[in-house]
């Protein structure tokens, strides 16, 4: 009998998903979805179901082929228990995902981290494939990490290691959302930039990027379309963004002896070039020559499909995360 | 028949020793002898053979009941092949010492970097037993650092892991012998507060560790007493160092989310509730809550002994580190 893997990329506002065969083949997509963000986590829980639902229905494969169902969630997860334990931007506080979508779906159900499990994906589907060691960042309006440690996805304590997204640059620097001052994060995140262009134009500075940062964050093509016209602002926030990355990878090429530092994200996505390339102009003074030697960098490969990917490693483990 | 383990710690300018029997308890102990810096490498080579047979003499064991030898050397380990790759205080440049030592002595030999080796000890007889996830700062000359990582010593790409001594903590900041700027080094090891110490004397302030620091870094003891007594210039070096060991611990839980994180080291030993108080006085606002709600922070608990233990776990383990 055929069996499929459904796999979810659950954020802060959107819902992503696909169908993989057991090849590993992707047989069908859906598109984004809206998560109703700022109703209740009954709600986000019902969207994720009708997800499915309709996933199940448009793709014409039988409920009893369902191998298993897969998701991130954008926070800290409990892995012993499958509970979402924190999403800043999601309804969820202590969410038994893994109960909720087992007993309605009646197959294994598992969940992790939004980032570790593109940095996963990535590591088993993509750039990051036959890389022992690997840090990832991923560049979006936070900023993720994700790490593969001797093989494996590492996670910590609680699934809670690797927030280097909060590592701290400068203790006197800027608030990042946090609530700590100076972290990676606070400059180099697409939230980051955006506060620094606010700044700019609070100054009567002008800039091709008012539009985009007026009502929150900004979009990353609309960042590359302004760097690409030399608009000053948006060239000094990605100058400012590359410069510090450069030191967190620094910092991490010198913690972990990584043999791949991956760069991923929709900032990445958008302009991974741009950023690899003024990242590179500065990471070999911020690290120790004999360790830097033999670390490769690269970007992502998988795209939007990262998660999703990561999703498919995390059935084929077979380990609740 | 009895058999015997010899336990090496080789540093820069020293040696020490000890045996341990079957039950892991010390039978034998050599105290420290020197390692005379700057000679070739086959005299250090010599002046370990010398202190492997002295111990045998001494301790009165026969040659054949010796089941394994280990030692640290303080650099770069290649753990596939037993060398000692790089060691900035010894002549050791490549250097086969596992083919040479069981060349000599006909047992096996384990060897691995002296910092990853303390941190080991203490993750298997002393402070950090039990400890499934532990990041180890030893304060002395430099400043050394040890994973533990799902309950095994972690040590990346050619064993070159752990070197957050050199995380960049402000690229502007003072430089540090490793050639970088502003390393966790460069403000909280021996080095970086002997440096400090000696620019305040530059100065024209005074202090009661300008003798301590006339030939090069201070030994602990001056600086307790220093600090003991109140003295200004001491009391602002250790205040520096324990603030930015404080935002690199910070950065090191952020990362790796630990379960334990643990301060070794001769500083440590001397004064270590000193810096202990400082650190945690300041490193809440450093990590994120959720985060540092699961870690605990020790001292180490075996001294001196802490790598002659490690050595021993390596023998344990029986892999070529």
């Amino acid at each position: 009998m055929a069996h499929y893997n459904i796999c979810l990329d659950v954020g802060g506002t959107k819902v992503l998903g696909a169908i993989f065969n057991e090849n590993d083949e992707i047989i069908f997509r859906l598109k984004k979805r809206s998560t109703s963000r700022g109703t209740g986590s009954a709600d986000v829980e019902q969207v994720i179901v009708d997800v499915v639902e309709e996933m199940i229905a448009s793709s014409g494969i039988d409920k009893s082929e369902i191998h298993a169902i897969a998701s991130c969630a954008p926070g800290v997860i409990d892995q012993d228990r499958g509970v979402v334990l924190f999403t800043p931007n999601l309804p969820w506080r202590d969410y038994d995902i893994r109960s909720a979508m087992m007993q309605r779906f009646g197959v294994p159900f598992f969940v992790g981290n939004d980032v570790n499990l593109g940095v996963l994906g990535e590591h088993e589907y993509g750039a990051a494939k036959g890389y022992n060691n690997v840090v990832g960042f991923f560049v979006g309006t936070g900023m993720g990490g994700g790490l593969i440690l001797n093989g494996e996805l590492f996670t910590g304590n609680q699934c809670k290691a690797a927030e280097y997204g909060h590592m701290i640059l400068d203790p006197k620097g800027p608030k990042c959302n946090c609530g700590q001052r100076g972290c990676l994060e606070a400059y180099s995140s697409k939230t980051g930039m955006t506060n620094y262009i606010k700044k700019q134009i609070a100054k009567g500075r002008e800039t091709m990027m008012a539009d985009a940062v007026s009502e929150g964050v900004f979009r990353s093509k609309k960042l590359k379309k302004a760097v690409a016209a030399g608009d000053p602002v948006a060239c000094e926030a990605v100058d400012r963004a590359c410069h510090w990355l450069a030191v967190a990878t620094g910092s991490m090429i010198n913690t972990l002896s990584p043999d791949l530092v991956l760069y991923g994200g929709g900032v990445i996505e958008a302009m991974g070039n741009v950023f690899l390339e003024k990242v590179l102009a500065e990471l070999d003074q911020y690290c120790l020559p004999t360790i830097r030697s033999t670390v490769e960098v690269k970007t992502a490969a998988l795209g939007d499909d990262s998660i999703l990917y990561g999703d498919l490693a995390l059935i084929h483990a077979g380990r609740y995360l």
